[in-house]
């Protein structure tokens, strides 16, 4: 299931907002989403407060465990904003004002407009480097396999296309979706079961989801061989079929 | 910020249809609100695969952390649905068919229908608390500290309606949000971080939101003492008030 050349990664929501409820993260869903796309495996992902040591714990368990670790939310200009410090720490080198990180925030402040609040944008650990922001200027930065990006979507997505081309990415996931039409989870488990179990390299999951409509399952076959899922796939709507028949009326 | 008596919780959420972007998390969010409602702070938050390793390493950290650890995901008929036998291995204690849970499934199901599949929702750990379903009847389950719920939305919902009298509440965050009308967080960073600094109970946080409106800035600031929110907010206020008059034109 899990090969041993994947790329991982995993991915660190740094936010009270988020913990509190005020914030409905739209990072996760987007990111999981993006590097499926590419060939990256998410492996895990961790929401933590503002909280430096909660950080810092959180980066180090993670950084050494994947081949990337990606992190949005506290890069802003307010005494909240503690990632770019706990980064630091976490690695244990020295922060301070990056003259490239200075000259991009001078391409949207005025020399008056950029007070230190706004200077604290600029401060960046030793070794880094920048990643552009198109959008409000204020950049994330790389430190190791680290990946530091904003909290606010449409700047994390800029910042995530910057990065994608830099990064080693693994054999895509062949993903397929079969519909169960009817059939209960209960009723196809048993089958779903002893196919899984014929294809090792092929990951197979049953998702109910509940609606007005009544349930439906879906049933999802992912492998990076695409000629293993297809035959996967094809034994599921047999197994399917054969069980809608044993249903059927007379 | 973080007082001594509160009640503390994460949440494990478990599954590779998460960290495949396939499904988007509806849970994170709505658990968060709801805990943060009755008086509980969530601290942290996990997502893993359907991996037993994962789950087990993760029930174990998180609830040796925090007062109350909450699962969702994982406790269907079909063969990826493992959260079950994994809270047993991380509490070391043996799984069987439940008879009160038999009986729960037997609502639903004839005698017929209940196959060896259907029947795997009816394991559940030594010495654990069954927890109603009123939906589709299969129940989730208390062990320790450590509350298992399903993944399905409303199912979850439901669930949760029925833990939250039973479970131990801290005092409820008073939460007020003040809007930034048209001032940059980098013009009032300052200001926010001495008043941030002079109320140590109250946790102050700015969040920047981008829509095709433009920047829109909000400041939330969250406390036990209602009576000190709401001095921290009238200096906010008052700050903002005076970081008006120098900008407006003469």
């Amino acid at each position: 299931m899990r090969m041993a050349d994947s790329v991982t990664a995993a991915l660190l929501i740094i936010g009270d907002e988020i913990l509190t409820g005020r914030t409905k993260d739209k990072n996760i869903g987007y990111i999981a989403e993006y590097l499926t796309g590419i060939g990256i495996d998410l492996r895990e992902v961790r929401i933590v407060p503002d909280v430096e040591e909660e950080i810092v714990s959180a980066v180090n368990a993670l950084r050494s465990r994947y081949t990337y670790l990606f992190t949005t939310g506290g890069i802003g200009p307010t005494h909240d904003d503690i990632t770019a410090d706990a980064i630091a720490k976490a690695f244990g080198v020295g922060i301070d004002y990056d003259p490239r990180a200075v000259a991009m925030l001078r391409e949207r402040y005025t020399p008056e407009e950029l007070n230190e609040a706004r200077m604290r944008m600029a401060r960046i650990p030793d070794g880094a480097d920048l990643i552009e922001n198109p959008i409000s200027k204020a950049p994330g930065f790389r430190i190791g396999n680290v990946y530091v990006m904003a909290g606010v979507p449409s700047i994390m997505q800029a910042m995530l296309d910057i990065i994608a081309p830099t990064l080693k990415t693994g054999t895509r996931m062949t993903i397929e979706t079969v519909e169960a039409e009817g059939l209960a989870e209960g009723i196809y488990a048993a089958g779903l079961s002893e196919i899984a179990a014929a294809y090792p390299g092929v990951s197979i999951g049953s998702y109910p989801s509940f609606s007005t409509a009544g349930f439906r399952n879906q049933i999802v076959v992912r492998g990076k061989d695409p000629a293993e899922v297809a035959k996967a796939v094809s034994d599921i709507r047999s197994m399917l079929g054969r069980l809608k028949g044993d249903l059927a009326p007379l």
